[in-house]
């Protein structure tokens, strides 16, 4: 079995349970460094298989690492598998939930996440102009008549947003209108999201480059004491997205699928989500019209600016939006704090 | 077999040999009507199958009906095709080459065009935001996580474009270096081109809806007399896409896949193509920047007005396109003659 870039790629995993879903995987997963995060109660005893090579944090760890600035990293919510990116020391993230097993491809056969994940990663993106016939980089495929040939070098691959068989990522009021409803459909395609666009970045099933949009790929303030839950990964794809247009980078969107095996409580989905449902109609129009400035160059610093415009255009919905906005000043802070410069060069 | 919409669909076909390809569709296009626009040589006698029901235009034809502004259509060139839908009177055309034979889907199953643009056609689209699992209001699916609740109404669909197995729409010089790439990868999904993207609209295989988007659908100045071919479709696609954006509808693209037969040839390809392939450049950031002003609010002041974007702002390129801009002009006055305003009203 390949095991491309072992070496450069952390598998970042959030969990509150067991992670005997890490046996299905073992083929694929175990030539790879797990940095697991184990969310809730600290003292549990959280069993990895054996075999595998990981480092675990629990919320103990991340008081003890980040110390004042650890109120940025979530609670109770699987938006804190942000820390594990945080203190990953690779180029390569990819991040999956635990209810996420291997999917098989038309021809039954198992497919491998990471080598799809970092075939996209490695290959450039195309969000300038659309390509008819998806991935021009792909075996098979390239730029159809009318792409423009000053385009066809195509821009690096910050992000690769993998998508999932079986259960499909909707919302509550979705989940609660089709509870049969089963993604059966595999769509052979791998395409950039063009720039301008924004997308619903799922969190389930995702690779980045952390040197391209580490940085700005913080899961937001979710879960315990917080007004709304399920948007981490949303708030992260709003946020990356705008920084990838911003430098000249890609998101990438299709292949490889996961196999998403039990569908969350929608009653519960539900609470979490309603306050984002009515706010989300506001910070999507705030997304696609913000602009970050030509001297913002690098992903902190246009994080650091993208703080301050959440705070003075999205601070009038709620109270909340302040408080992120600090969170999102920590969440660099502590990514400077383990990430300092010197080590940036020595990757 | 199917045929939905049969009264309220002309097919259009450009051609300057017999329509023998016709035998092949004949289960699925029999139904319907056939503009044919019989391009080269008026005396000429073109084939067609028996038992179709057609009008058959030659450049004779052109010149009696448009008088003057016949010179806007082109001749030796399939841009003539143009011509078919100007003199439609039917609410959705679809245009296919006469080298393009029925695919099929991966259980074998002959693929019925039609049927697929039409859904595509009669299903809203989604410009303004992605979702990751494409087709949102297809059969199985359905609106992600994260997806606005105020977008899902979606919008009317203009255009459907459809792609094309075996021989894939490749320039003149990714023919030279690929000559035997196929295309032989089926995408199952239909998505929606996003607001301020680009995309290559091919002439191929494309239908859309004249009343939302058929006084733009030029397929501009190309073949005998003119220093550029195979752009026409381009050409096309650019003006309908900006348009669209400005009025709200949308632009598809992905199924229904056609058998492409056979590639033209690269050599003549290059000679039609190169100055395009320059100019592109140029044409395509024109594109990109343009705004349309709010008082064109319908499709035909929104064409004059880039017919006059185009004359200043791209005349500097070639003296062509000051000769271009007035064929748009020509083509709008054309356009209302075959359509009046009262007869629009009939549909």
């Amino acid at each position: 079995m390949s095991a491309p870039l072992a070496d450069q790629l952390d598998i970042v995993i959030p969990t509150i349970r067991n992670l005997d879903f890490l046996e299905e995987w073992r083929p694929f997963f175990q030539p790879y460094h797990l940095i697991i995060i184990q969310d809730g109660d600290p003292t549990k005893r959280i069993y990895v298989p054996e075999g595998y090579d990981y480092e675990l944090y629990n919320r103990n760890d991340i008081e003890r690492i980040l110390g004042d600035k650890a109120w940025a990293i979530s609670f109770k919510d699987s938006a804190c598998r942000c820390f594990g990116f945080m203190v990953s020391n690779k180029k390569y993230i990819y991040t999956i939930d635990d209810d996420c097993f291997v999917a098989k491809d038309p021809s039954g056969k198992p497919i491998n996440v990471l080598e799809q994940h970092i075939k996209n990663l490695l290959t450039p993106s195309t969000p300038f102009f659309f390509n008819t016939l998806y991935d021009p980089y792909r075996e098979g495929a390239d730029f159809v008549r009318g792409y423009p040939f000053s385009l066809r070098e195509g821009v690096p691959t910050a992000t690769s947003h993998g998508l999932w068989m079986n259960i499909p990522d909707y919302d509550a009021p979705t989940q609660m209108v089709k509870p049969r409803e089963r993604n059966k459909r595999y769509v052979d395609a791998v395409m950039t999201v063009p720039k301008g666009t924004l997308y619903p970045m799922c969190g389930m099933n995702l690779a980045f480059d952390r040197d391209l949009i580490g940085a700005a790929m913080y899961f937001g303030l979710m879960g315990e004491g917080q007004p709304i839950g399920r948007y981490d990964d949303m708030w992260a794809g709003w946020c990356t997205k705008v920084i990838c247009d911003h430098l000249g980078v890609g998101c990438k969107t299709g292949l490889p699928y996961v196999w998403h095996s039990k569908a969350s409580n929608p009653f519960t989905n539900l609470r979490k989500e309603y306050k984002g449902i009515f706010w989300q109609e506001e910070i999507i129009p705030f997304f696609q019209n913000l602009t970050l400035s030509k001297s913002s160059t690098n992903v902190e610093d246009c994080y650091l600016e993208l703080a301050d415009k959440v705070r003075k255009g999205l601070g009038h919905i709620d109270p909340y939006f302040s408080k992120l906005a600090d969170g999102m000043v920590a969440w660099i802070e502590g990514w400077r704090l383990l990430n300092p410069p010197a080590a940036s060069l020595e990757k």
